[in-house]
């Protein structure tokens, strides 16, 4: 079948509406109207061609919220008009270990990205949720609690939610610790509420007075601007954890050194250009440690959804039409959002 | 009292035999004559003034055994005639969160070190092991529970056991774990052997095919050349932790990248030039850590000296005069030793 979507055709061409085919549900299929498609910086990469291995036609989105409309007949646990969601992920060799153990983002073989990824569909790689519809196995797809008038707000969750979601809760965040969100942009203000609901005193680290309220009105504890040397200093062994969003070369050290003792600076970002290299004396003197996080599993992705369902916790979003998505792409690159743009798929 | 030490009167000069005093034991102290006392690069790096802050004169050494001499009143578990070891440690706040719980190492307002550490003793720094005589807090004096034809082999596990026993404890390694050792010199012989003992499976890194047989003999399973990129590649995704024992500038995502997700590679040298930047991809895509460790508490070194007695465990070693040090230093900066230095304390 043939459906509407958004993408472009080449690294150097400007997203345009195009028809993709999707393939009819098979018997553990769950077919899905797309509703609402948030806009991640990986799109904007992976749709120029600025990361290796881009293939063409490129229709990006991982963040969908939508209603089912069709279910193959060995699908249980879905059935239609339910509300569902599919994040980054829409395939992994189901196992290995880390498969075995609910963590697909880690597949030994490779998980399959809802864009960009190796299917036997058309055409030969996968194609995401900018678009009316996608057709997605039953495994990768998670159910939506939330009240329906929140659902454009729920789709930044399926990668910005559980992005930050998940290293938190790996690490232990709760009650009693005081962790850090580096970055307050679509990933970081989800960090700074999720940490939040989970009981955690919050400090958000900003480049930025201006986002100070802001980020206190996320949640946040406290604030420091990262610039200010005194205000940092302050801050210094105190951390369990620091959850640092921000992609863009910076110094490390600034943040391994607030870190208490065995405590941890999670990255989630690649950078264009290295970091500086860090300090190693900042870890060997306390057993701190550098970590990464990548998105996170399925199981985890539901159990985030449900949580903030719970909490109440929905992105703060600008919702934009399906002709807007370039000019939104020029927004997000100078960090003109708060804190997502998720595109209305009716305006397809 | 006055005791003979080894030691330099300024970074640019040589050591030489000189005179220090040694506080009478107070009710906490405990009196050692030293028997044997190892040589670590840290010696060298402080009495060279290569690192900054060092006081002079400077009498290195924190590879300590001996026996008990004399003990204050207030003193229980150690009497006279006793053999015990004393490590990098004499002394800590004990009311930090670090020392309740026994990871004085770390303590919040700083441990005091064997040699270069604040005191209320003359010159106003502690002095360390290069010296007949050495008098200490019974709270960081070990016992020592190796036969006593063993006693100068075992100095070196005060520091060097320690240093790897640490992390290698911390990071649950055991049976069925796979342990890469990065290094074999002083440190990482130790490594091997302490990895091996705990039972886990054990790859010796190192970067000269002429150290292979010597690699096995120590209780590696495997030996990786690490410059052989074939050799390396084989074992990539493979570990469950890696000891990092070369503080010389290298690159580590040669060794990020053999790990398995969620693996830990562990520094526990800070190198005079900053490593080359590590790429975080390899730490994002698998959940992997780069962390680090700083010698072992006072109890967990009891804990060390008491598995290696046990095990049989010794460091490889060769003994010296004490007017033969500064050759030691220039044959250990060579890496000619196999693998640790040890001043016979009768010859000071």
């Amino acid at each position: 079948m043939t459906v509407k979507a958004r993408g472009a055709h080449a690294a150097d061409q400007p997203i345009v509406a195009i028809d993709i085919a999707r393939r009819a549900p098979g018997p553990r299929d769950v077919q899905i109207e797309i509703a609402y498609c948030g806009i991640c910086h990986s799109d904007l990469h992976t749709v120029r061609g600025e990361w290796a291995g881009t293939l063409y036609p490129c229709v990006p989105g991982h963040e969908i919220v939508g209603e089912v409309s069709a279910v193959g007949n060995e699908v249980e646990g879905f059935k239609l008009g339910d509300i569902v969601g599919v994040g980054c992920i829409v395939g992994s060799c189901k196992q290995c270990s880390a498969c075995d153990e609910g963590l697909e983002q880690y597949c030994e073989r490779g998980m399959v990205g809802t864009y960009n990824g190796a299917t036997a569909d058309a055409p030969g790689h996968t194609l995401g949720g900018y678009s009316q519809r996608i057709v997605v196995d039953r495994d990768f797809v998670v159910h939506v609690r939330h009240p329906r008038e929140q659902l454009a707000a729920v789709a930044p969750l399926l990668c910005a939610g559980i992005t930050t979601y998940s290293p938190l809760r790996h690490w232990k965040v709760g009650p009693g610790s005081k962790v850090g969100i580096v970055g307050i942009g679509g990933l970081g203000h989800m960090g700074v509420k999720i940490a939040h609901a989970m009981g955690a005193h919050v400090v958000a680290f900003t480049t930025s007075e201006s986002k100070r309220q802001a980020a206190h009105e996320l949640g946040a504890d406290e604030v420091v601007i990262s610039r200010d040397a005194a205000q940092m200093k302050a801050h210094r062994g105190s951390f369990d954890f620091i959850l640092n969003t921000v992609a863009a070369s910076h110094d490390l050290d600034a943040y391994t050194s607030l870190l208490k003792r065995d405590g941890t600076l999670c990255l989630v970002g690649v950078p264009e250009h290295a970091h500086p290299s860090p300090y190693v004396g900042n870890l060997i003197f306390k057993r701190r440690a550098i970590a990464g996080s990548m998105i996170g599993g399925i199981a985890e992705t539901q159990e985030m959804l449900d949580f903030c369902a719970q909490h109440g916790i929905v992105a703060d979003i600008e919702m934009i039409c399906a002709d807007d998505i370039e000019t939104a792409y020029e927004r997000m690159l100078k960090s003109d959002v708060k804190y997502r743009f998720v595109i209305d798929a009716a305006t397809m």
